[in-house]
């Protein structure tokens, strides 16, 4: 493998590719090849861009013949067929059946500039510049993004103050008899309590960096409430939690919460192209012609290919009892895991095919990862130690494959505990 | 032509769709065509992202067989065979040939995420928060770029304070009679000034939204000795000015400058797909793994037509000498224009095949280009009040589609004048 | 009663004045006199610089022989023979007996310029922006000083963006149940959080301000620990609660604590003269020459008052002890109200001299000092809605005063709620 | 000499004493009296704060009367006697017979209280953060005056991001080609400049602290005519030049120029006692009552001596055309020096008894004021560099105290200048 190029011309922020060093050639549905086409299962999948897996042939399809045909690729944010054929899909199979009014913003196609304009929209329309992040958060790494992400690795990074934000504890952060609802209400019912009245509030439902922290719906519906109470606007990032992640389009569709602003991107265009849209409530589309703008918002492979993965997973309600069914495997499966090693201190979170298997300390999360990846399963860690092992294998993953990547996982588990056994009573 | 959907859907965002409202469906070279077939010709080409045109045939063919093939799209910052290709390809075709040590760091493939990364790692290299930037600048809208950004159009949207940047007056600015880097030079000198010692200076080499400002290479060498000077590092924005546009790959080879840190986007990919790169000296690559990230800085179909549009166009000397033939031949179309309408205050700006033609207003531009677009053809304005008409066609335009979108420019600026004198006749 | 000039010439920004429109001329003691010598009980008391009362004789003695004799007013910081001499009493009577080894830094003579320099200070010896703050939190309005002040009628006024701090809850703001150190030492603990490291936590044990809350003495200490565990200093703003208001010189030397950095103002000078002083671990006086200025930081007749009043009240216990004693009075008398009034709602706070009778709203606390006014006591409101009668009448009062002013406090309460009770019965 | 106290327990940040080790006990006039009765010529008089000299016996008269009388020391902003006959006399002497109808705000009693006050409701009324400044300005080192302050040595202490300020160019600062205000102009109409509009403009007529620089009476009134065009609000920042330093009780008065507001403080008061002030316009004063406010803004002594003062020195026109006599005298006087030095490199600057003798760098004013120092001259050196020897003796001086001081300089000049040319004969 000559990956020498690398290590003479990519820059040290390269980060994956150390815990994977294999060169990728070819990716097909959960599986990536090497050069020598060696498969790895992918249970990273894009850090939840490929909720259809890779390279999936229908998509694939539509793709082909819109290049062959010439059709337009790049239209910085003119009119085009294949945008109009976006739009009228995704208002018909997503936001009219939901009952969402929004409408929708081209961004340049990055999750950080959709939460940049987010940002933006808010603070204007309010006249407030305070927004309120949650612990855990990650929400970019653009500037204004960076101010409302909690992990200090990124925001350590900024070589400027990051302002305008005030974090606050998400769900269950405090422990379980905190009521963290109460405790923002409480902050910003008191007018001599510091928090500057925010025009904004920013949450993932279900926080993918963070740690595959899940939120309860109670949760979300008081924090609707509270948004209501006092005048702000409710922005769910679903970058990473939407698209079918937790089991519905959006994440938020189980606790039945109306948001103002959504972000999306990741797996919105289906086939790991970059796209990115901003959902608006039409009261709130007070823009001016060009304000927020970006030369790729207009990324018109990715509305096609966007288009064919709404008709052919969210025509009807089929894909989201399989992500069910699937959730619950995997459920089952660190469930019976954390049985096996009562005493190894693990513990299950997330939420949906966006699930956690959570390590008391980042080291053992590391070793299980690195002996997964020697059996060949890519598998990642998140949270503020990373000592989360994630599951975002593409939802599409058939059910051997799944369990195939599960029995890795419990594998792995079973061999680094028995290792570190065995270590520990020879000292 | 039903375009009922993006009136009901549509962010109020959305710019160039106003002035052009037509409905695209292919394109091909400097081409754009509607619905109907009807044919455009494209001044304006991604607002400098098709450098090549539209669907290049054989970029196109490697970007199908790539994509065929099942090769990987995307792909993290893992290692692949189209990113080792296009490293290697870079390596031997940009950087080795004109000396450049630098290392690439790949980040979320838009304009505004290379900038905000190129600003981060200045300011952390040097331990400084301020940046000098210029009048009239457009380095992009997120938060970090905005506050590098020159308009107020653009500013006003933040919501909230941007800091960290100082602008300063750009070659020229003050008009002729004042040097601009020893106002600059003095204020850095002095203690007292108020000025607090920048980390860097981000400079375009021409101001693409700016309104088409050439510096002059003297300048840009006097810039270059300033930072030396003063331990500041030089950024070259060349995201509109790379990649060709003025002549050369990289629009600072004219001046024979070195920069420290060069961000690159637009034309990159040379298919229009999103792509983004900062070139780093490998003293200042004191990035962490995953310090700066972004979900699609693997767009690894951008690797592939990028990778190839370098072979096609960047191997010899052929390509920069065919700019600059086009160049000259709108440089004297331009001049010719002024000669015929000595009266009409116009005046011609920029380099390369980056050039502007200025009116006295943004209200004569604006209606010139609009009767250009009844003729069926693309061209934008730029500059604070819109009053630079500004020439972005592909540089691969054939010379009778040039001299065709040239004369259209010439016939319109005819048509509007003609028109004025005669109201201003009756008036 | 002519104050028409106070109409035509004196900003809107007045405010004690509103609420006692009177015009005093002279003081003495715990009492305040009109234009017709009519007198007034003042348990506001400069807002807790008047510890020792009103023009104390033993102080004027001193300082008209000082003006007198054509010693030194003004002297910037050179070296006075006034100025040593308060260094070395201060030193003898208060530094060394309890310990202390701070040097003294004499800034500009209000509170919120010694607030500035103590914030500046611990940033730059740290290298650290934030600083934690607390909710109901008062330091002053200079903008450094507003950033960690919790008041929005305050913090509105700013006009720019107050940044570099971050506002935790006091010590029994969420509640009995809420061990609000543990929350905050989550926060910080958690590197994934979004709190910035900060350098140093700014602290009241006594929030006059903010609705005479007292911190308690464990946890006070607690937050020193919290201080040590995280390398941030510790600031006490002893401003208001400091000079013997809560019944030592020091109000942190009850909790046994050692401040890092101490702001004193108010009542140091012991006559109402401007005076501040920062009190700083001589390990962190990095100032270099002249960093931190202000022309009246040598304001040499406060440095005569305030020697003077250290050797009066501070050469031996006697003070503390009457402090002590008068505090129990108060203490009583709040407890006896309460207890007349059991359905009103009434509660009491804070510390020694210090001491709150909290009203359900602000409008009962406001209609009782309004007819405690009309018997001529001054006395005035605090907390966040204005809802807490606060006593802060000179620590010299006599008994025969003290009783007094409390008197009129319980029948003004006795008063209003009787008018309140009558005007429901009739409704 | 015992300053042992000094070392043990002041704070490094000491300045002046470093300059003048003497310990001082007793002033008079423009005399400064050691412990052992040794006098020293004060040619720095407070900088700034004793343009009538230590310890005037008229002022003194009244002063000893008023604390004699248990007249009110501290009052809060509560109405007074005292405060209104400033008001009054103020009113009657200052603001009527200019035709200026502003109202008098009354901040904390130290320059930086004020003009941090002048930025906020500059900001509030406006509803725009940034405030235009000027290189080598200096307006005090809380942080918002410290954004608007030019020296690096104080900006670099401030541990936070200064925001909300742009520096511009001074009179004359980038040499006497370049017309600064046309410059401004330039940036401010410039939509797409980078600079924010701009709330308001803070300005010193005479820069005290940056070097001696007196703009010119058409600078000024350009500056005031840019504000009328762009809805900019004019501060003049009066604390150092103003009380009739420059020659009449505004420095603005020669220029005709009419600020919406201004700041005084250090000689205000007549006898160096803190007191400070913002005149504004009645209909910029949307202050909400005690939205900026400040323990000791009360300072009834101050209101005594400072209303004794306006009586005193400003009733006529006698004491400004002895001001105008005594600042010839020092301008003949540094022109002589000048003359006898053709080769030195000497200039010099400043306007009415604000005047200062610019050398070629600071090692020369420094050797020069240390030889003064040692002939009793307290003099001291302003400047980016501290290249300029400053003249701030009291108003009041003398003819013979003023020729001794002017002739101490002369000989200093004389004294180091052979001194250097032997030691370079000598090398």
């Amino acid at each position: 493998m000559n990956t020498a190029v690398f290590d003479r011309r990519e820059s040290e922020v390269q980060s994956y590719a150390r815990n994977f060093p294999v060169l990728f050639h070819k990716a097909r549905g959960a599986w990536l090849y090497d050069e020598a086409g060696q498969g790895y299962l992918d249970f990273l999948a894009g850090a939840g861009t490929l909720n259809y897996g890779h390279n999936h042939p229908e998509l694939k399809a539509k793709l082909l013949a819109y290049l062959d045909d010439d059709a337009i690729v790049h239209g910085l944010d003119l009119y085009t067929v294949a945008k109009r054929h976006f739009l009228e899909t995704f208002e018909r199979l997503i936001l009219s059946p939901r009952g969402m009014d929004h409408v929708v913003q081209f961004t340049g196609p990055t999750g950080t500039n959709a939460v940049e304009a987010a940002l933006k929209i808010a603070r204007n329309v309010k006249g407030r510049s305070n927004v309120l992040c949650f612990t855990n958060g990650f929400h970019g790494v653009s500037l204004g993004s960076l101010a409302v992400t909690g992990n200090s690795h990124h925001r350590d990074a900024a070589g400027v103050a990051l302002n305008g934000a005030t974090v606050m504890p998400y769900d269950g952060y405090l422990g379980a008899d905190v009521d963290t609802i109460a405790l923002i209400d409480k902050q910003i019912s008191d007018s001599s309590s510091g928090l500057d009245l925010p025009a904004a509030v920013i949450v993932e439902t279900v926080q993918g960096e963070g740690g595959i922290n899940a939120a309860s719906s109670e949760w979300l519906r008081r924090l609707e409430a509270l948004c209501r109470k006092h005048d702000m606007l409710l922005i769910v990032d679903d970058i990473q939690a939407g698209c079918g992640r937790t089991g519905t389009f959006f994440s938020f569709e189980e606790a039945g919460i109306k948001p103002d602003i959504v972000t999306l991107s990741k797996s919105l265009s289906g086939y790991g192209l970059p796209f990115s849209v901003v959902l608006i409530k039409p009261e709130l589309d007070r823009w001016k012609p060009g304000e927020h703008n970006g030369t790729f918002r207009g990324h018109n492979p990715a509305f096609v290919t966007a288009a064919a993965a709404l008709e052919l997973f969210w025509s009807d309600d089929r894909f989201a009892t399989e992500i069910a069914d699937k959730a619950e495997r995997i459920r089952s499966a660190f469930a019976g895991i954390i049985a096996r090693h009562p005493d190894a201190g693990l513990s299950q979170c997330g939420r949906g095919m966006m699930q956690g298997l959570e390590c008391p300390d980042g080291e053992l999360a590391g070793e299980i990862t690195r002996e997964a990846f020697a059996q060949r399963l890519i598998i990642e860690t998140s949270g503020a130690d990373d000592q989360v092992i994630k599951t975002l294998c593409p939802l599409t993953i058939s059910h051997d494959d799944l369990q195939r990547g599960l029995d890795i996982v419990s594998d792995a588990v079973s061999t680094v505990l028995a290792r570190r056994n065995k270590k520990r009573a020879v000292a």
